[in-house]
């Protein structure tokens, strides 16, 4: 025969059993078990939920006397009867789903009070007005659940007495005002329903159970298991528990603590609770709680109590605890206990700690921190403690915080800086003409532009704090101004953000520093220990090179060399290169770009010694190093309507000329990466030459360096043979001219979906692969980054048409089945291909672990990431192999 | 033992031993071998070449013995001897691989002759000057090919001779000329070489064989070959045959002819003929050759034997031959037969007559006919007599040809046009505001933009001719006029445009119109039979689906709505939709385009009665539809500054403002296709809702339709699940509301990548998928279709990067190998899924029959490449049941 039990006492359950007593239940009944004050109750399993929808939402066969039984039980313990009208036996009725599904759970509390056992409870706690707010509470709650009616309805009897009485807060309201809503509220139910509220506590027990298997199908918990991809025939558990009252006098009290210190991870109690009150007094703030050391005098034996069960809850489960707790005249009951949320910074801590103390090993402690949550300790912050009036809010861009005094322009901003100023440059969008008020300026503050945009590259490369596209911000340059919604911002002014979260705030707020605890520094050491994925930076110049080695790189996966053409003193001798009428000229700017680059060469390389360096050759379109077109049309038109300087108009018409015929359609997918390699072999030559002259240099000096020289936007495998053949002929020639012997690999992007499905053709001419993530999803896509974020993304995540921005986390069935495919295609034509990845989702721990999955060799970071990925390639290491990968 | 024979006679050979004689020397023994008369020969096979290379460039043992014996039977057929001084035999050498490889073959001819035996052909042919100058011919190509002099100093002397004697022609030369000239190439190898001219003829011989095996590894066979893809070990035959004279008197004569007429198809011989010439006199233009009629009474006889030999030809090779022939003092000699070229005219004539004549197969005749030469049959074109003066060359962006008076604004075009003037409209690019110019003109020329630029999209859907982007072209349109290096054409001259090559001329071209002959129109039935991929046409307006029923679409695969949006009258209504403030007003602008959509689709609907219509709902980025941003910034600077109407100041400053927010970095990759049905469901609500009322209305009149709504640019299976059902509930609303029962499918474009990668997801919402592979390129690629035709892609083609331009040919291994994925993906969710193909491809021949490969259901394409898709379609079918497939 079949079990047939479909209700169990806590005692009965273990927190393994979640599938059927749901999650709720099972972590009572454990509490239960291991000896914790726990209010009795039962709880009525997923199979009877099942089985009652199977039967055409009828409760199965035995099922009835089955909870007759146990409510016997119930009774037993506490002394109490249900409609004892003397010591009446109250419960909350609650759902409880295998799966969490917060905001679906429908909850009566005081379920067992009726006319008669309201009376019972007044005279066995004293206070009528106890007992009538409990009843009108029940009347409302299964008014609403169980019965259907609008809680609009009972809110509106309420708050129509308060106006009445010209209060404000419930409690302020007397006995009779009490009776009062009661009675209104009865009323109310029996017009809405047509029938006197149903008063038998056994009656509104079943009543209630149906209400809470009928919810698992309402739409809304359809709606929300569809979103979130939770199976439909679980079923919902209905946990039975008797009430307790932290509000029936001075002996009582409800509050709330952490095992350990929350924001810090100190080894101490946290917490905070108030006497003769309820769990949601302490939320509403009207009395300001205590915190929970002086409950050590106030409540000296609960204390104890209190903090043995917190020992208890944390031995068992092996992790901080929130822990919520009522007193009900003298006896201590744990109502509730999870793992406790916590700062970034504890949960290193308390990681470390738990190591340390036995509780936890090492794999755990790893997989206990949030790597996302790093980036919070990896940049200077603002004080979570302080009080923020938030302005305006834009893109979060670039993490860390800053505060600054406003400045518009960038030559300003640069001048400031060098006098010590602390400055923000705001501006609509920056350009390559700001980079140095940029790298002068605390942070940078944008009104266009999206995540991609070129403030927000720059910023991110510089690990210095910046908000794109803050939309509500109007610039007005000619003022000297910004404005937000009527606000007025000056020149000069103070203000702070927040590039972790996009806000703006007037004035300077309180920030700290950011710190590499001990703990951290450890865990990070764990973590290498166990990964096996490498991690690299991306990183373009020698002080960036430095921090990514510190912060614990083992490489540089990408250096961009674009971002070196952008330097205010090149960027004229780069508009040269570009605009040259003729190869003469085109040659004798890139003879003088030579030796500058040369030099950058030299120094990341050097910064780097002995790990390998990535260097990726000239990727933008090259009308990204000129001015704007539209911004040319207005000068040209105001010199020619004027009647300005005609030499000068007739200047700034060529250049208009030129930048015209330079401009396309869409620039992301036009004259760029190799094509422009293979249209202008020149300039990829000389990069090739400076590449090789510095490391030709570097090797006389006695350092190691293998440079890979990395083409980008390969889709076709003869791109890649037509570059790497002018590549090896450059190394051939400086090699003889320096008599000076090296090796150095050659590579490309995988970065367009041809590359991925040709990846067996392109592997032949490569050295080494390495994912450009950031283009791969837009071209697999078709998503421009910068429109879709600013034009439609949103939308999509919003009506969860996307799961999660593909920019920020790797699309797996898509971009992820392209990178599958390369990298099985590629490693069939060579079975030792090096592939890494060094788009942006190499910083980010869900895509560092498909990485792993997929058998990357490493993935590279800004390097302000790379402790996050150092934890989260150790992660993905643990996870897949207790997954048996 | 293994067969040691190296060396054949031309009756030893046939056709189908091309790997061991080489294509050329297995023709010669094929007609050898039928009977006709061609002069003796032997061929030195493909294996002596392989055994040379094998032993380290040596002859292989036993070889030269061989062509003792080989050279014997020659002389014993003729009657000549090898340095016979009296009569002596003379030979050419040919090499001659199993793969044409044009250009790289090296030729001898006239050897045999040296100092003595040219004495002996003087006499024997009477004429000491004919013989002198064969010497020098065979002392040249001696020089040249065996002894590798440089050819030019040969030409040198001969030039500095002719300068002396004052004439022009080598014919004016006199035979002590040619002697003074024979004795100065003789000196010239002796200085060259510092040895004397070989002058045994065995030795000239197996130097030669020697030469021509060696020329098989030259750099430049190599590289061909590379190129080309052509296996390295194939080896090179070597042909030796014969001299024979068309220049010896009279009797003799030279000439080359078509068994067909190569222009129209007709059943006669077409060709020429000189007396006394040899092959290049013909070429040479000195002499006007005869028609090949003027023979049958010059040499009666002769025309006769060669009458014969062409129907012989025919018969044997079973298709129309180009003959090339020579008379040696009356004797008929044919030297060379191959396949005739023909146009397309001819090759539709010829192969449907040859069936009937019982030559060929059905599917042999449909094989016959070039699919992508039929453009030319479909369209006006130029008349091939006519001389043309090319001024300028732009992009070929629609076929046809067109002449007009140049005018250069759109208005202007449509009031000539509607007063009977034949206009072509000259701009640099068009814009939506242009359309009623398009529609008056009678072509398109523009400076700018490329194969996808507006302007060519436009025309191609409207099969008017149009050439886009010719640069060359600086037009003024403040002088109406513009200027092509230096020459100025004004507003009313008269131009001529073929759209097919994209030339541009002076003046009014003779023209032919396009026909559709009787035999073209059963070639077709034919095809139709055969073919099981279907074929249906692009078309936006009734008279476009009338034109493609008209040609044999089998429906509308691709139904694009945004050109109705850009009718003149509509676009004022569809901009103050995209500009609507709010909600209300952008459903009012909807409320005016519903009737007009509705009317649109009726008309389309009706004209494609009983077959499938498929409507892909609105595509394009919304900025599309307004103005540039860099026009309007020179307006309101100029308002700005020339202080003009402050109003009109404001109102463009507001629409600059609001082009500037729709404005995208990417547009290809931005906010269109599926994105704007999700982000504004009330536009794709008024396009359901139009379409399904039409169809409703058409029902009730009786006719049978079946609409096929198609959602753009699906990547995500979520996209079209939102918008599904977003239709079906309005194709729900539309048939309770009218009381229509209607039968409709929602299908899907495939054409970003993901789309292709997820495809068994999408297939689950899918009745329909269809690929639209100009954007799947765009995107697999990584490519700007516009930004790559104009900035690199010729390069890429130039240098052999990519095979062809991959929005013309169907890349099939990367676009394809996701075409692929996406049916196996697709029909595995669904095995019955209609797929078909809607992007330019679909009339590309090459493309066709991937797409009948990989199964699809059918290909669409413009109306006017409909028969070309049927014939391709039968091609592909035919191809692939020969390869078994």
């Amino acid at each position: 025969m079949v079990n047939k039990k479909y209700v169990y006492l806590f005692e009965e359950g273990q927190t393994n059993m979640k599938e059927l007593l749901g999650s709720k239940g099972a972590n009572l009944a454990e509490m239960a078990n291991i000896g914790l004050p726990v209010p009795p109750g039962i709880i009525i399993t997923t199979k009877a939920c099942k089985e009652f929808y199977r039967a055409g939402k009828k409760f199965p066969a035995g099922f009835e006397e089955e909870i007759y039984a146990k409510i016997k039980v119930l009774e037993e313990k506490t002394g109490k009867k249900f409609g004892d009208p003397e010591n009446p036996l109250l419960v909350s009725v609650r759902s409880g789903a295998p799966v969490s599904m917060p905001g679906m759970m429908d909850t009566v509390l005081n379920l067992g009070l009726n006319r008669q056992t309201v009376k019972g409870l007044a005279r066995s706690t004293g206070s009528e007005r106890f007992a009538l707010d409990c009843y009108r509470r029940f009347l409302t709650m299964f008014g609403d659940v169980v019965l259907g009616i609008d809680r609009e309805k009972f809110e509106h009897i309420l708050t129509a007495l308060k106006e009445k009485r010209g209060v404000s807060f419930d409690h302020l309201l007397t006995a009779a005002d009490w009776q009062q809503v009661v009675d209104a509220f009865e009323t109310l139910v029996e017009q809405e329903t047509n029938q006197p509220l149903p008063d038998q506590p056994m009656e509104q027990l079943f009543r209630a159970i149906y209400a809470v298997f009928n919810s698992w199908n309402s739409d809304r918990a359809i709606v929300y298991r569809r979103v979130n991809k939770i199976p439909d025939d679980l079923g919902t558990a209905v946990n039975i528990q008797i009430m307790v009252f932290g509000n029936m006098g001075e002996d009582c009290g409800t509050g709330v603590a952490f095992t350990r210190n929350p924001s810090t991870g100190e080894k101490e109690l946290y917490g905070e609770y108030l006497i003769n009150a309820q769990g949601e007094d302490v939320v509403a703030g009207i009395r300001t709680p205590l915190s929970i050391g002086a409950l050590k005098d106030e409540m000296p034996a609960i204390y104890d109590q209190f903090k043995a069960a917190c020992v208890l809850l944390e031995k068992h489960y092996r992790n901080m605890q929130d822990i919520e707790f009522t007193v009900e005249r003298g006896k201590l009951y744990i109502l509730q206990t999870r793992t406790g949320k916590r700062t970034a910074q504890a949960a290193v801590k308390v990681a470390v700690d738990m190591v340390k103390e036995g509780l936890i090993t090492k794999e755990e402690a790893i997989l206990r921190v949030e790597p996302a949550h790093l980036d919070s300790i990896l940049h200077r912050r603002i004080d979570p403690q302080a009080k923020l009036e938030v302005i305006a809010k834009g893109l979060p861009a670039s993490p860390g915080a800053a505060s600054g005094k406003v400045i518009f322009d960038a030559d300003e901003a640069e001048k400031l800086g060098s006098e010590g100023e602390k400055v923000i440059l705001v501006r609509t969008e920056t350009t390559p003409d700001d980079i140095h008020g940029i790298v002068a300026a605390k942070g940078v503050l944008t009104s266009r532009g999206g995540m991609t945009s070129h403030a927000a590259v720059v910023a991110r490369g510089m690990g210095k704090p910046c908000i794109c596209g803050c939309e509500a911000l109007r610039i007005d340059y000619a003022a000297a101004n910004f404005t937000i919604n009527g606000l007025v911002v000056k020149k000069g002014d103070l203000i702070s953000i927040d590039g972790a979260t996009g806000q703006v705030m007037l004035g300077e707020v309180p920030m700290l520093d950011p710190e590499l605890s001990p703990e951290f520094i450890e865990l990070l050491q764990w973590a290498d220990g166990i990964r096996t994925l490498g991690v690299r930076a991306n990183a373009d110049t020698p002080a960036d090179v430095l921090k990514s080695r510190e912060l614990g790189a083992e490489g540089v996966g990408l250096c961009r060399t674009e971002h070196m053409f952008m330097a205010q003193e090149r960027l004229p001798i780069v508009q040269q290169m570009i605009l040259a009428a003729r190869p003469e000229e085109r040659q004798k700017a890139l003879d003088k770009l030579l030796p500058m680059q040369q030099e950058d060469f030299y120094g990341i390389l050097k910064a780097m010694t002995g790990y390998p360096v990535t260097i990726r050759l000239l990727d933008p379109p090259l009308h990204e190093f000129l001015p704007d077109a539209e911004e040319l049309v207005e000068e040209v038109s105001r010199l020619l309507y004027t009647e300005g300087d005609q030499e000068e108009l007739k200047k700034k018409r060529d250049l208009l000329k030129k930048v015209r015929a330079l401009a396309e359609f869409n620039p992301m997918l036009g004259h760029r990466g190799c094509r422009l390699g293979i249209t202008f072999p020149e300039v990829y030559a000389m990069q090739a030459r400076a590449i090789f002259q510095a490391t030709a240099q570097l090797i006389q000096e006695g350092y190691r360096v293998i440079p890979e020289v990395e083409i980008p936007l390969v889709g076709e495998v003869n791109e890649l043979t037509v570059l790497r053949d002018l590549v090896t002929e450059i190394a051939v020639k400086v090699s003889r001219e320096t008599g000076v012997k090296f090796d150095y690999l050659v590579g490309t992007m995988i970065e367009v979906p041809r590359a991925a499905l040709t990846a067996e053709e392109i592997a032949r001419e490569a050295d080494f692969f390495s994912f450009g993530t950031n283009d791969l999803t837009q071209t697999t896509f078709g998503f421009s980054r910068d429109d879709a974020e600013a034009k439609f993304l949103h939308a999509y995540i919003d009506k969860k048409i996307l799961p999660d921005n593909p920019f920020a986390v790797l699309d797996r069935s898509g971009v992820g089945k392209l990178m599958q495919m390369t990298v099985e295609l590629g490693r069939q034509t060579k079975p030792d291909l090096v592939i890494g990845i060094c788009g942006e989702h190499g910083g980010e721990p869900d895509s560092i672990e498909f990485c792993h999955q997929i058998g990357l060799n490493y993935v590279s970071c800004s390097p302000y990431r790379v402790p996050i990925a150092r934890l989260a390639a150790a992660q993905a290491k643990i996870n897949n192999e207790k997954r048996g990968k």
